[in-house]
């Protein structure tokens, strides 16, 4: 059992929603949105305190496995494991895995891979105050305090204080409609929730065992026949195969009565769209936020990205261009989260 | 001395407002901009009745003319002669070498090679129409019977009628503003110019001597020192360079009294922006002109083309889209005109 922190870093996600830039065979975590660095790159770099966390584990698709190494390794951050998920099951038996790989009462820091998070100085200190909690065997999850009414997070209803900035978590809630979301917000009592979690290995996996028992078992199984080599692990796949795909949230969280939230205003944002990119990015005096080969003359408040052709605007506006070498998505802001339908099209036409 | 016509179609022209697609490598009249030939190809393809046309004379610069020719071979079109300017000297100058090339009563039907002519049959009735003053030695300009007010050509006034359908030219007139436009639209006397004569050799030249004497005798050096290799004709670069850069229109048509002007309705556009290819292009339900892989998602009233990646747009509206391998341009329709402004910012750069 260490004494620090095992980032436990999630990478099995294969989203499209920043299509043309994510695609199946290079997803959101891969790929350098917001900055120098890839998404996890960031992730792992926030974990790189020696004083606070121990090397990671990193649970990740057998796809991207080897993407995932050496973008770690080219930022000097060396894996204590690298488990390969034999199949997408979903978050809660996705750290189930790393909980079992780990001692008992070891702490794990539970981060999605690609979300950014601004201010990780007060993501650090959010962390230490939680870890009292952790330790104690709560189940603690992050919440970012809300700065708008926004629709395209589940949020955490805040319960009685446990210890100073620390709170029971009352109840978790779906997505909600814009109304529901402003009430929210002028409430104060609800907060994001992020999926960022810190609990110790034999809490998470009580309580699993008490609320979503399948999945632990499908979890106990996959790793007793596992396969291993170097920082590689290879749970096995008939094992996991049985473990329903449910989230934590639904898994466990929603239905523990172990549950802290821990509020923290970061500057978190999963980036789950064009939209959300632009919220966060650095813009030039006109409000565009710019990567890569562009030139945008006289055009206000887009977000205009080349990884491959150069991009030229003239008076745009309000527009959201993303160019890869083989494809160019264009949409206003506002519709860009309707990317699914490009990629839906695309598929029926064969691309 | 042939009693048909001598197309005289001129391909020197390097323009790059059709960027990204027309480059200085690649000027406009060698794509295929709106349909399956390119415009030089569907130029030599309205003039390939041998009942009516000789084979054509073409004028092109040295950098494009292996383009060209390997052009007009794909469509069976072999040039009677391939004449290659040593250095740019606008259309008069142009002219000037293939009216010195052919007989002096070989009539000319003088092409710009990179316009759009929708109805080649009216174009060809207003030919067969305007042919007897054309050998009576009058010099012959179509005029285009305007359908809007448009600011972006030069119109010519017409004067008294000189045959049925066939009137003097009063008055050559520069691009007028919107209200003036606007006047000559209802007055219904005014009609683009839009730079396609119809002469006998011998009369151009005649009215070169007369208007522009240093021109003629530019050209006349110019052949004379020619080199001459099958159907290529190389005229002398030394005496072709002091021959002033004057259009056909400066140097003889608005001096001469002479010139007639013979008004034809024929779907005609010089293609000079986006904007224009817009408006003629055929355009599905929703008002969009779609070239080449493009996915237009609930979008309307947009011109989208790729020769390069594919396009998505979602929700766009009114929008010019031009996407090559290297660059794609994104402008508002009505914004495209300003293309010049995208081609300088990236010199600058030193694209």
């Amino acid at each position: 059992m260490s004494k620090r922190i095992v980032p436990v870093i999630l990478s099995g996600g294969s989203g499209t929603r920043l299509w043309p830039l994510s695609r199946l065979d290079r997803p959101k975590q891969l790929i350098a949105i917001a900055g120098e660095h890839s998404l996890l790159q960031e992730t792992a770099l926030r974990t790189r305190d020696p004083n606070m966390f121990d090397r990671p584990v990193v649970v990740a698709s057998a796809g991207h496995a080897e993407q995932v190494e050496l973008q770690l390794d080219d930022i000097g951050v060396s894996p204590a494991q690298l488990i390969i998920e034999p199949e997408p099951r979903n978050t809660a038996a996705a750290i189930a895995l790393a909980a079992l790989v780990l001692g008992p009462g070891d702490i794990l820091l539970v981060l999605p891979s690609d979300h950014v998070v601004k201010q990780p100085d007060a993501f650090r200190a959010a962390i230490e105050s939680a870890l009292p909690l952790a330790r104690d065997g709560m189940l603690v999850t992050f919440g970012i305090t809300p700065d708008r009414p926004e629709t395209g997070y589940g949020y955490i209803k805040r319960g009685a204080e446990l210890s100073p900035g620390l709170f029971q978590a009352e109840r978790f809630v779906e997505k909600p409609d814009s109304v529901t979301a402003q009430a929210y917000l002028s409430d104060g009592g609800y907060l994001w929730n992020a999926g960022i979690f810190l609990f110790s290995a034999d809490s998470f996996l009580d309580a699993l065992e008490l609320h979503a028992p399948e999945i632990l078992f499908a979890a106990r199984a996959s790793i007793a026949a596992q396969r291993a080599d170097g920082i590689y692990i290879w749970p096995d796949a008939r094992g996991f195969g049985r473990a329903p795909g449910l989230s934590i949230d639904h898994a466990v969280m929603e239905k523990s009565d172990r549950v802290a939230v821990a509020p923290v205003a970061m500057g978190w944002s999963d980036v789950g769209s064009w939209e959300a990119l632009h919220a966060i990015g650095e813009k030039d005096a006109s409000g565009n936020v710019l990567t890569g080969d562009v030139v945008a003359i006289d055009s206000r408040d887009c977000l205009i990205r080349s990884d491959g052709p150069v991009i030229v605007t003239l008076g745009a506006q309000d527009l959201i261009v993303v160019a890869t070498e083989r494809a160019v998505l264009i949409a206003p802001r506002g519709e860009s989260q309707r990317v699914k339908e490009a990629i839906d099209a695309l598929q029926k036409r064969g691309k």
